[in-house]
């Protein structure tokens, strides 16, 4: 259930709500906004009378919230969710660019990349460190060396960096030994925005633990569709970071499993799914066209897609060399074609019409 | 294998290729183009040589085709293969809107509707006369009435029409009596494109005989990519119709089963599935929206992700009343929403590069 | 809605019982069996108050069908459907077993394989001879002489035979040439069982024609799974059968797209299936682990677990020579094989408990 | 690659291959069984030739693995893995029965139902302390408190315990405070059986830490299979356990995504991957029924097939009034069901032949 408090309630008013969410058994979430505060019930709410709060005269509406998520829902909240990275804004209407390589392979690999890649429109830079491999024998990522390569690239370019968190962990190291820090904690210390992975999303315990030490900075979070993830399932997880306290939560599509997969595209692309997040949820919502097709030939013509559909976003996978790229070279593009992608991108984003993205918080 | 005559060949060169490729035990598929003679090699070229035709001077090129699928790939044909229908071509890089409803209702409803259709930019009226249902009990469709009634509203508005032919058997009327012609004996005496339903993409048979009834005249065939079936079985499906003599196939995509369908989208829209069809095939590429989502608030954001990603057509159903519409009414769009998907579709349309179309014929 | 009759009812009360249904806008399927006449609605029957029939004190019960398929559930008859063909018998608690080649490559290869089955413990002698291909390149099927072999082979071991109709068209025969009769007529003037293949399932005009076409000799009919059909798609289509007058239809399972489908399996075998159609349905249930695997490694092993899991009979390709089979041969097993699971199937006959199997009619 | 060495073999011999390997650039892994002693190389054996290793006398095969996990497949170690939990024994032929609730509820709950289940048949106790729940407003299991009554029910009935580690983070408790010790941490402590979820399948990091922290004592690993992954994946999951140290992984299919799920059967009961597995690998095959219908109508005929197909083992779901069940009830069947179960799959048990279930090493 959800209480919209009048515009000119006092604190003692709020403070009644709160009073009578208890009596019921449950526990509050209060947002307050420019023009609104809003107040969530969360626990079972099936025991508590709405009319207990409609009967209070600062109260504007109490609405029972029929979706199993509710904090990142448009019922709960109709403003899309602003996120600010540096001087890019996630939410506002606007498509951002995050772009640069599967993996880290060395500071001669970031640097001319991140330069080239932001001189073709990126705006945000995406690496991975610590890679989740689906073969104990295939390459893991740098890891620690991984993420000072990024932060170094940082300092260069300016741009703010994504990479992931494959969990809370002690990495083994090349060496075979284990890391003091976990994985967690070193990304914590390093990125702007913290990657949740696909094969993660369901690993509820680490969504916890993620929000718990992530809160206090709000530092955002992309959470990626896991694979076989049903939409519904996607919301709850992302439900699980804001309900444990960070509200700054990036959805990302990548493809999922089902269908096409495999003869010519990895993943299916799920841009179908756009429009529904854009409705059922208030966050903003990033595409993959990289992993999502698996074939850098199919890359911009999804990408392209994902604009024209609504995506507040594309992470897309660049190289300056493809095809020597030591993971997931057959989905990379050159900065070139990035450059081309991003040029058509900003245009349709001048046409598309703003019902297709939600009410803004811009 | 294909094989390539030199532009400045005669016929008897021609005759002599088309003797070895008999020698082989194969059957030659001639196709004259403004610039080239291709020549393809049906059965099995296992046994046949390519040299046998490289050492002929006239010969510029022979290569094996990889594909399982000859005849429709873009490596037979490079080109898109260009389809007229009345004054509307697929194929030449514009987008061709096909519009109209789910089911013909009767003519008050038709005629007022395909009206309205024309009026918001739709080319192409679709209406089904006899529907594939999933239940017994559900209504199976106008029949021959339908089709009557189609062929009205094409005379009062100029536009052709496309309509489904579910078999090659007898429909039983609503008086519970077999009609006399078969369901495809009627269609084809009154469409201007055949659509053949995702149900009946894998019955071959129907496939077979629709190509040898419609050869002669070379009508359009829009095929619909079966729910489940992977593009390789979509497009050996078509190879079908190719080889059977009418070369005039529309592929149209409409959804597919697996990953999201159920909770938020009837399919999942198979967006991902438009660049690798234009890459692999020579042939046009329809998106159904409507089907594809099976809610009308998602239909004008996918119908756009289509045009971006590079489509040659929509299919969209409307409805002047779409609550009350006899079927499938929850993805039916009003005229007026048609109109806006139209004008942001040419807006796209202007603006997306040709390198996603393939090369055109236009 | 479903009226049971009491036992001892006269004709003279039955007739009234339909004069209230056709009263209401309904249609009346009478099933008279040994116990009990039990009577469907068909049509809409929302506005069927069921009190016009309970207040008749010869009616027992009537009851709403929350099912959308009537005639096919157990909520409407009880009993498992009992179907016989020659002396086997299909739902009376026994396993049949069908066996024999995928496809019928002549009489020479036909007669000592059908002779080397039924040796093994083959009751029912399956074969293709039109076979529904994924590409037009590859055999499909000797068609009418298939037909012959078939013929000839049951005359000289007694097997009944089981072979697809794979539409109402006209087939083209090895010289191009279309058979003057349609595949559907051939068929069913040489069949036991006339089997509709898992690409036909949602061909409901043919469905419709099947039945019309049989219903006067009752002749079995197995209609396959569709490979993408859900359970309650599946039953609807065998509801498309028995409303449209033949009661004897046999579901057959074979597998299913998603999940595993492609590395290790060809299909996913859907043995859970099996007591939800047991649950849900009246009709016996056969299980095909040879298309459900597409490895004869494989196919043992899911052939005892549908037989543990409650299936009615088994349906399994042969041959005398797999690696030579024209098609399919990687999921034939020899006859000796056939002979070790038929041993199994026979001691997990015998252990299951009737629970598994619904009431049975034996 | 994979040396087999000669039986009469030197330890200096032996030492002689290993030098080999470490010069290819290779790590070796040496199996000594009671016949054999096996060597693995790890790493990237392209290099590596064959013949080096084949042209010393005492080696007898050197074999490259075409698989990508190596260590669990049978051509490593054809003989099926031995893991002694108690008095059970997985991987020996013989059907090893888990069973429990879904989520411990207090003492008064788990005290009756363990010894109910032990009567039934029950060998091992299953049952949640941790719950990994989809939505973050449903019970997450009774935590530390779960354990403590595990322990005391194996402690009675003196059944070993199999339970969840939801992750490597701090559980938190009731009152919103983090548990002291990680998950991972308190669960190693207290059970016989550790069981990795579906939802971490894929969380490789954390794979990694549990094969690390349980190496020393090899404690039983029960690993699921994701619910959408693949068996290569699931294959390779297991073999992140092995290759980091403990090899004592069981295999615990739980159905997948795709196919039926939803209207009927909560997943798609895996069954067709139990001959693959066992053909595949050398790890013992458990079947969860419970997971994999999510209705326990469902439940036996299911648990039959499995057992029939060949696994090694059935984890199922039990409570003493399973509609009060806290989670997932209604899949839970009552000791009675169980003890019908388990009478059913002894018979079956008996007559499965030993090719089904691989050599085993009983």
């Amino acid at each position: 259930m959800i209480v919209w408090m009048r515009r000119d309630h006092t604190e003692d008013q709020l403070a009644e709500v709160l009073r009578r969410i208890e009596e019921g058994g449950c526990r509050a979430d209060v947002s307050k906004g420019t023009e609104r505060t809003v107040v969530g019930l969360i626990g079972d709410t099936k025991r508590v009378d709405e009319n207990r709060f409609l009967e209070l005269p600062w109260v504007e509406r109490a609405v029972r919230i029929s979706r199993p998520y509710k904090l990142v829902s448009r019922e709960y909240h109709p403003r899309t969710r602003r996120i600010e990275i540096g001087s890019c804004v996630l939410g506002d209407g606007s498509v951002t660019i995050m772009a640069g390589p599967c993996s880290v392979e060395g500071i001669e690999q970031l640097l001319p990349l991140a330069e080239a890649t932001r001189a073709a429109g990126g705006q945000i830079l995406r690496g991975g460190a610590y890679k989740p491999r689906t073969s104990p024998y295939s390459f893991q990522g740098l890891g620690r060396e991984g993420l000072r390569c990024l932060a170094e690239a940082r300092e260069r370019t300016g741009m703010p960096i994504v990479t992931e968190a494959t969990g809370a962990h002690h990495h083994l190291g090349p060496d075979g030994a284990r890391e003091e820090e976990t994985v967690l904690d070193q990304v914590i210390a390093q990125t702007d925005i913290l990657q949740i992975g696909a094969r993660n999303m369901k690993a509820y315990g680490f969504l916890e633990e993620v929000a718990l030490r992530t809160r206090e900075r709000e530092l955002p979070i992309l959470l990626k569709r896991g694979e076989a993830a049903t939409l519904e399932e996607f919301l709850l997880a992302a439900e699980y970071l804001v309900h444990n306290g960070n509200p700054n939560v990036i959805l990302c599509l990548r493809g999922h499993r089902g269908g096409e997969s495999g003869r010519f595209l990895r993943y299916t692309p799920d841009l179908g799914a756009i429009p529904v997040l854009k409705t059922e949820s208030n966050l903003p919502v990033v595409f993959d066209p990289s992993h999502a097709t698996g074939d850098r030939r199919y890359v911009r013509s999804v990408a392209l897609a994902a604009v024209a559909a609504g995506a507040d976003g594309l992470l897309i996978e660049t190289h300056l060399d493809p095809e020597r790229a030591w993971t997931d070279g057959q989905e990379c593009v050159t900065p070139d074609t990035l450059r081309e992608i991003v040029e058509e991108a900003r245009k349709i984003e001048t046409i598309r019409s703003p019902e297709l993205l939600g009410p803004t918080s811009g």
